[in-house]
């Protein structure tokens, strides 16, 4: 048997690293998971994801996460939770429930608090600066965030167990809030022991009407590998997006299949990391090539 | 070409009569929908949707609704909305806006108020009677709705325009902030006009484990017709649920293609209401029959 971890975006090098080794200590994929999520959520150097992340319209910050537990399907999430250190680790606890397992606003806060999550201001001084220059020059999301976004991970460990995780603090001037795809089911994630992991970033607006994880994840069901069902799935659906509604944002899945088979599609410029028992973490970066195929390289750091 | 619209439990008997005479007179299939939904909001004998539904487990009303466009994909969604009279109307109004089509709690009431919707305190005084007694006797989810839960429907218009919507208070005694299917695309609802509209009811903490909707709707895509993507889709899952996860919650499902071809799958007692330009708006009663098929009756009234 073998292990595996697959990340999104460079800026989850450092998590993936330490995932990584546990997994091949026998960690469950859970932990790792949540290890690779929250190594992402604590660095205020990346604008997207937790501490230092963007504000909304409004300047506060609000965050979305997802769980997933590949074995029962148990799913936790939380939608514009409030200065809390560790969303991930919020949504984990949730998928423990029997019931109210999708919580949003001041009920997820709530919950962090009953349940004893660690309180933090979320908002940092240079985020606040940053933010504000931003907002006085009329920047387009575009400008803001073009090289990394959601950190969406998928986990399989030892024993062949895979779990999904995804953590974000949305796009730059969302409104107050604003769900993204990264918390919802299906949309940005998705996850089952007898199959696969699949996960998403780029444009919540977009992949809450591709449904790709969840499509990806039947093909593979049927027989797909990883990188054919998202070739299959990812590159249609932007075509035919973009022909029907006139516009098409940011799309970028990564797939990890149950023998630690993966997969990449992206209509945009993506980097992402992997790690497995054959592979130290790696920074590889794709772009779509010719015939509805993706064009992955390692990329040079 | 045919007109149709399909709506889960026979409480949506009056609002499917009202959106059948506007598709017959040539209204569009998105007008059809808010007016079904609109009818079972407004009406407090309904304890699960709008007016007059169940408040959560603190004693507030809170509301989850969703709108999708066959055309466009284009969706609208809130969840955790406050005391305004029409969710579906604002879910509406959302899958219009370029960005930001998913608000939550007090994002979701400020875009509301600031829109110009009407706000309307929906907790009546009979339901705070009710929602007390149950309760003081501790009544279970099981004892306050069975007859009836979320309205999904699903509408097609002269000019092949198919839409979604979904509305709900949710679970008896769900905690503050709580998300259900409803407002969650591919999990709640999924809407292409090149295919079909696919509705669910039941327990948005398992239907989010299925993502039916879109699965079917991949299976219409690829031939199947309603009835035999319904059957082959939800049959399945909820025996592997069980199996896995020990228990599962009410399922039911309802499809409506591009040709007016309708189905349904429930492993409930379940009904439902169609109308199209061949048949007068009537009551069905659904159930699971022998190897995973499903027994529709007319239900008589």
């Amino acid at each position: 048997m073998t292990w595996g971890i697959i990340s999104t975006w460079q800026m989850s090098l450092s998590g993936v690293a330490k995932a990584a080794e546990q997994l091949d200590s026998g960690r469950p994929s859970g932990d790792a998971i949540q290890t690779a999520i929250e190594d992402v959520e604590s660095n205020p150097a990346f604008k997207s994801v937790g501490y230092g992340g963007l504000p909304n319209a409004e300047g506060t910050v609000e965050m979305d996460a997802a769980f997933m537990n590949g074995d029962t399907l148990s799913i936790g999430a939380v939608a514009a939770l409030h200065d809390f250190a560790h969303p991930i680790a919020i949504a984990r606890n949730l998928s423990h429930e029997q019931l109210n397992n999708f919580l949003v606003g001041s009920g997820a806060d709530d919950y962090a608090q009953r349940h004893g999550f660690t309180g933090k201001n979320m908002l940092t001084t240079d985020m606040q600066r940053y933010w504000g220059k931003q907002v006085r020059k009329n920047a387009t999301r575009h400008d803001v965030l073009n090289t990394h976004d959601t950190v969406s991970a998928i986990s399989l460990d030892y024993r062949g167990r895979l779990h999904t995780g995804t953590s974000t603090t949305g796009i730059f001037m969302k409104a107050k809030g604003r769900v993204g795809d990264a918390p919802l089911p299906g949309a940005g994630f998705y996850c089952d022991n007898q199959v696969a992991g699949v996960v998403t970033t780029g444009l919540g607006e977009d992949l809450m009407k591709g449904m790709l994880p969840i499509r990806i994840n039947e093909l593979i069901r049927n027989g797909a590998t990883p990188q054919e069902a998202c070739n299959q799935v990812v590159y249609p659906f932007v075509d035919a997006l973009y022909q029907r509604s006139g516009h098409i944002g940011a799309v970028s899945v990564i797939a990890l299949d149950k023998k630690g088979d993966w997969g990449v599609a992206t209509n945009t410029a993506f980097t992402f990391v992997v790690a497995t028992d054959q592979l130290a973490p790696t920074i590889f970066k794709a772009e779509r090539g010719k015939n509805n195929t993706t064009v992955i390289d390692e990329k040079n750091v």
